[in-house]
């Protein structure tokens, strides 16, 4: 029997994350303080983010050290398996060989723990109390309610009320992991109250949602905000994949040709990508696919410039490739793959022509969901449908080239099967976003 | 660093099931056709099973052999890990070693497809097209409908209507692997017709379901039945969950004092536990706690005789543990342990005081579950906090005996949240069956 799952012990886990930013071949470009278009200084952010965080974020050091307290609640799912989809292969009837990096494997099942944990523990090292974020679909926020309530911190999640909603399970976990959990926007916070003046029936959005937990954050003293994705601490904290990846790939006796991952604000392609890209600048031969949803096109129709990470300009200015700030997404079900910007380190790589962004369709995702299912087991999430349409691609362009494909399976589908239920009942579409409403969204950008 | 995972390698899966019967100190006594009241032959049932299964489930070998097929399919989710509850240790304040055997991690989220996978592939080696099965809270229909689908055999569950209403992640799980599901009573056979005349707004039983499965099974010449616990090779099948937890205990340098499962028919307790039995059998020091709702309290309530597995009185007459055949359970929210009778293996085993029955209440089950979660991550499934409410019930009885407990995470709790959301609301209450309802129901037993 050949082996299926290459497994890692727990000493085997890596103690430290990478950070590839002093790395990057073009550099990056700092955040801008949006009132002085000058860079923005710790000063600033560390009103809503801890100390601990904060260097992270605009560390130089390519290696940062993983806590003990840290290693020892990764240790609850990680390592996580690297598995080979031979079932997969042979239903597609390719020479290539795949592999899947399972995120899933986390209590709450996808790779978000991995950051949520840490930025519990540093908030909770400078005697942080309380923290307040924002959801969307519930990954996020059930993440950090597991990690906050593993270091005895209050957590407050604004949850978007069509989720909220919609997605009754995602609430229940956050429950469970004794988080507060309010629909978003909610009358908790002033910005949320105006919003509720203005428009009582608003299904609510992640721009809003961000607003509420920043304000929250910013007007008291007990309490941070903690973001699941797009800034450099948090693409640091999932590096972790692709370490743990990277050690499996050589128990294998293998290394991929190409790096596969969804991209949303970027953090779990980042996270499996950044220790191979190291390799790629050091010489190594290997392709780096970020894959987004065509009705979402930041990377490939978007284009790189300063713009706000929220709806309500609260943020700090992120050189990123955007859609522009007040972007509206359509009504997908990747509810991770709907954010209008992406994470500067991955924008910067794709600048540099190290990542290749493509875009694909949502039904085509599904289709390709389906056959991961039956053919793997594990029902992927809609986000990492994503990335399993792109292995699929990847796999099938020349079915005899033997190469070895590594992707990212961020997360499973089990609260989102509902989702794939409507697939099977056919009210699912796809939708390109067009370029005209691109053009449109993009005259708001703010002028630097 | 300490370590919390006992993983063991895909060449250590064990390659064999274990086979109590032969070892049982008190024998067994064979099913009757309900007829004659004679012992009822494989010529009877195999209108309903394979050979290959029937062969099983009469066996007295103490070990089968799994076949290639079957652990190529097992390598997708096996072996599954050993975890130390270090965390829910430290929680309660004992100095007991927890450890659990976490089932949760197949795809479907349970232990039920170390069964399902067999049956599939049995009934495949017999040329049969197609499976016809009832499920209640959804865990069998979903693990037969992954199963069969990788053998290629077609499906159809029949799903307790109002779980197909109350549970439509469950149904598009099915739906995802490829099966045809029914809310059950369906128009699709005589008996759910006839029920339908009679009752057009009943939310449906087990107890129908099975009577439309097996009706399903017994007029097609391509289909047959499959029955998801209780069944002697249901019980072999699932061995593979003790052998695989010995071996870890091993690797862990130690060995259970106590060993705990959860209750509905029987399989996933007697699955972790078979293993350790034979030990006690040849002088080992161990003891063995399964574990019931006091709504269904049919071990510690029920008498062991001889009765039908089924409302309809459609299956042989089984030796075990009962509350009736006609006995209603309430509406608890563990839908796998509503069953009215008990595995006869683990009847046996109780009979000959190897096992010890214990019934716990729900909602102390789901304080446990919320511990479990809050501590270890994984939030169990509500048949699972049975267990985990036993193991905590030994942690705490004397805090400084450092004993070692071993129980069975059947399955995680994430497509039943909302049961959870219920227990949070308040809207659950204990319900104790009273003993004079179970005298009422046991008149109803068939005479031998």
């Amino acid at each position: 029997m050949s082996q299926k799952k290459i497994l890692l012990r727990e000493d085997e886990m890596p103690t430290q994350w990478q950070n590839i930013v002093p790395d990057i071949p073009g550099g990056m470009q700092p955040p801008l303080d949006p009132e002085t278009k000058q860079p923005a200084g710790p000063e600033k952010l560390s009103q809503v983010f801890p100390m601990g965080l904060l260097e992270q974020e605009m560390s130089g050091e390519r290696w940062i050290d993983i806590p003990e307290e840290i290693l020892e609640i990764y240790k609850i799912w990680r390592p996580t398996p690297l598995v080979r989809a031979d079932n997969l292969e042979k239903a597609l009837g390719t020479k290539a060989k795949i592999y899947f990096k399972y995120e899933g494997a986390s209590p709450v099942g996808s790779h978000k723990p991995n950051s949520a944990v840490a930025q519990a523990y540093y908030n909770k090292r400078e005697g942080i109390k309380r923290l307040a974020t924002e959801t969307g679909a519930g990954q996020w926020g059930s993440s950090l309610a597991f990690a906050t309530h593993k270091f005895g911190i209050e957590c407050k999640v604004y949850m978007v009320r069509v989720s909220f909603d919609q997605k009754p399970y995602r609430k229940a976990m956050m429950h469970t992991y004794g988080a507060q959990v309010v629909p978003s926007p909610s009358p908790d916070t002033a910005f949320g109250r105006s919003v509720l003046e203005k428009m009582p029936d608003t299904p609510g959005s992640l721009g809003i949602s961000i607003s509420e937990a920043l304000e929250d954050a910013a007007t008291r003293d007990d309490t941070k905000y903690a973001l699941g994705s797009v800034l450099n601490h948090v693409i640091h904290h999932q590096t972790i994949v692709g370490l743990e990846a990277k050690k499996q790939m050589e128990k294998a006796g293998d290394y991929p040709d190409v790096v596969i991952g969804c991209c949303g604000g970027g953090s779990n392609f980042a996270g499996i990508a950044v220790p191979f890209i190291i390799d790629k600048l050091e010489g190594k031969n290997v392709r780096f696919v970020g894959v987004e949803p065509a009705s979402c096109p930041t990377m490939t129709k978007g284009k790189i410039t300063y713009d706000f990470g929220d709806v309500a300009q609260m943020t700090p200015l992120l050189p990123m490739y955007t859609l522009g700030h007040d972007f509206i997404p359509p009504g997908i079900h990747a509810g991770g793959l709907r954010y209008h910007g992406m994470s500067p380190i991955i924008s910067a790589l794709i600048r540099d022509k190290i990542i290749e962004p493509i875009s694909v369709r949502q039904l085509e995702c599904f289709e390709a969901g389906v056959l991961f299912s039956q053919t793997e087991g594990i029902i992927p999430a809609p986000e990492s449908c994503h990335a399993v349409r792109a292995a699929i691609i990847e796999a099938t362009r020349d079915l005899n080239e033997p190469k070895t494909i590594l992707f990212n399976l961020s997360g499973h589908g089990l609260l989102d099967l509902a989702s794939y239920e409507s697939y099977f009942n056919g009210e699912l579409e796809n939708y390109d976003y067009p370029a005209e409403a691109v053009e449109e969204s993009m005259k708001h950008l703010p002028q630097i």
